[in-house]
């Protein structure tokens, strides 16, 4: 098997998903890039999570060319391709469906930054991404979800290593990392943060930001080059 | 075993209902039509599934005869009856008390397309049928709840293929497709977006709904004659 | 073991809470009675349901008097007695902690029935007793609790056969049916119907009531003479 | 391995976090002290608990140096030694992010006691200590956030034995316990409290409180000189 590697993180990465109750059925997929050989894997279309093998996972060249690989990929695949091309920092994504998320998507609305789980990841709020126009989605519906989230970021000076994921409104979430691995547990902050987000406005009748210092602690103790959290690697 | 393979497969329907977490006890069946020999078979009533053997399944004629099978078949029977007859191209059909849908179906509201998670399987608004009459009520019960289903579909000119659901008033859902599993299928999504669509109204005030564009886009995008969803058949 | 199939039976039932997901530690108790015998088994007060064995069951007789058992019974046992005295058709008895039923006793609000799935069981609206007077606390609280459901049940004209629980405000639910299994049975019914009225208030506003002839035509299809549910026994 | 059952409990105590779901990946923290050797256990930081043995709990004293033990410990290793110095009758502490729990503390605001669940194990209002100021963040963050803790039932007259835990702003709870099995119960109790008093509110419209004679009578019948919840040990 070609990029076995490459392959296996992927296959293991996507299999986190049900593992951590982030998808029904099929409705998520995880990718990884390999910069130097120029190449990423994702999860194919449509495949069920209980019968996705490692061989079954998809390879393209950054141009959206199949590189190897029996299946179409994902059909959320060009998305993933102008996020890579326009985030050289990261190294893996994931798209899912997971509910609370998907509420916040589907308001419309970014989740604020309420408390030290959120700012513990997220350094601050959540963006919402702007709907896609008919000519947009009619060119090309998914190429263009990825541009509005890059343009959401360039507008917003949002810095994707800071923020490491976003919504796309009336969809879902999309998160990112170094690596797979990282975008899936992005992936579970942002589901966990989007659950808290409501219950909180839920109790006291609005998302209620934390001061900007928590958000700061919070955030430079995990990450940054004084962060004191966790082991010395 | 006669009718062995129908009986396998609405049995192995019926069971996804726990796996799925969409019936508490006996509250739910499966039913499944084989259009060809005129019969469908649809689970016992009041059996539970941890009881339930591929034998006890009642087999009937679309008239509403027993054809083979010890059990009296679910109490929800005519109501199967009558969407098989007036819905010629559906194949498999469930009912639930999944929470979210009966929270939807007690409020008597139909559940807005709040997203692509929904747009994916339902083309537009989950309708909801109206509450039956005291007449309809004595006359027969279960017969006059799948009429009003038809009722809806009929007066608000709704394709069965394109919206695989309805709610009951101060009842609950059905849901169907072209057998049983992807009846089962669309029971799952119907849950998970009503449960969406509650999260939506609590985190923005309202159970916003999509820009028409996107629904077609991803209802498109997965049937019809340009669909690219999945994997080549 | 004396009344060694009493012991298991209630045992047994015990289990069930957890396995329902109905409690948290040690929070609710099953009891049964024989009516035959003059007394019933009830679960010992502050065991573990990890730990619970059937000889820790304790058998008491209607007077409070401990017939057979080395563990003290319930702190609740003395509500039991009250109910199995002033309901002579019941015969198993069920308190619990279940979250959105302790929801609605906080709130001290009857649960209305809303839909089928209320209706299939009880028949119209879950009371809720009122509280105890400081007097009444002083007194006797568990036999107070007791017979504050007894009278919320004479006043309002309840049939404790139609409506199988109740909650007491501030506090939590308790069920009842011919056995213990029945019981337990209701208390998951409970549970689940104050969850769906939820979010029925939750979509709409108000947790809506469904029209009376949806209650009577479902309670009485399960219950009564001309019940249809189910096989015939 | 030095302080080998010290080790062991705190161990098996952190265990239970996952056990009952109140962590998400590394999210919380358990400790005990052995005041007689006056040292206390904790967790290391950022270890996943798949991954966590007994012989990596780092050992300390109270002043917060290492005494046995090669990892890092918790990032809030600073906040339980302020607990343990300033509170001499507890000997366990856990602090975690559960959601129903962090969505009070995000809100700012006490979770009132609304009935016998919250009062069989906190004697009244949990409280949610104040935000810290930039200057308490910048000094020390978490030797502050346990002096708020402190302050907060210092200025409030509150016992840490009737109010075995907190919320602090923004963050999350804090609870303790006379061991760490004990801290990791209160730890279960609020999270279920937590999201009860969220239930009532949704149902009423405000977190109602129960009567000041519930809270005593159910306080003191499972604590305190006249206890007689459980058995005679």
């Amino acid at each position: 098997m070609k990029y076995e590697q490459l392959r296996r993180r992927v296959y293991a990465a996507n299999m986190l998903l049900p593992k951590y109750n982030l998808v029904t059925f099929t409705w998520g997929n995880v990718s990884e890039a390999d910069r130097n050989a120029g190449v990423f894997a994702i999860k194919p279309s449509g495949v069920s999570y209980e019968e996705l093998k490692p061989e079954d996972i998809v390879v393209l060249d950054l141009a959206g060319n199949v590189v190897d690989g029996e299946l179409n990929p994902s059909s959320d695949t060009k998305t993933h391709i102008v996020l890579y091309n326009s985030f050289p920092a990261i190294g893996g994504i994931v798209h899912t469906h997971s509910p609370h998320a998907v509420g916040w998507a589907q308001a419309g609305l970014d989740i604020p930054c309420c408390g030290t789980t959120h700012a513990d990841y997220f350094y601050g709020t959540v963006p919402c991404a702007r709907h896609l126009t008919q000519e947009e989605i009619d060119d090309d519906y998914e190429m263009n979800t990825g541009r509005t989230i890059v343009e959401t970021f360039t507008e917003r000076k949002l810095d994707p290593a800071f923020v490491p994921g976003v919504l796309c409104s009336s969809h879902g979430p999309f998160t990112w990392g170094k690596n797979a691995d990282q975008a899936v547990y992005h992936a579970v902050v942002l589901e966990e943060i989007a659950k808290m987000a409501l219950y909180t406005k839920q109790i006291c009748g609005e998302a209620k930001e934390a001061p900007m210092r928590y958000t700061q602690k919070h955030f430079m103790r995990k990450h940054g080059p004084n962060a004191y959290y966790g082991q010395k690697k």
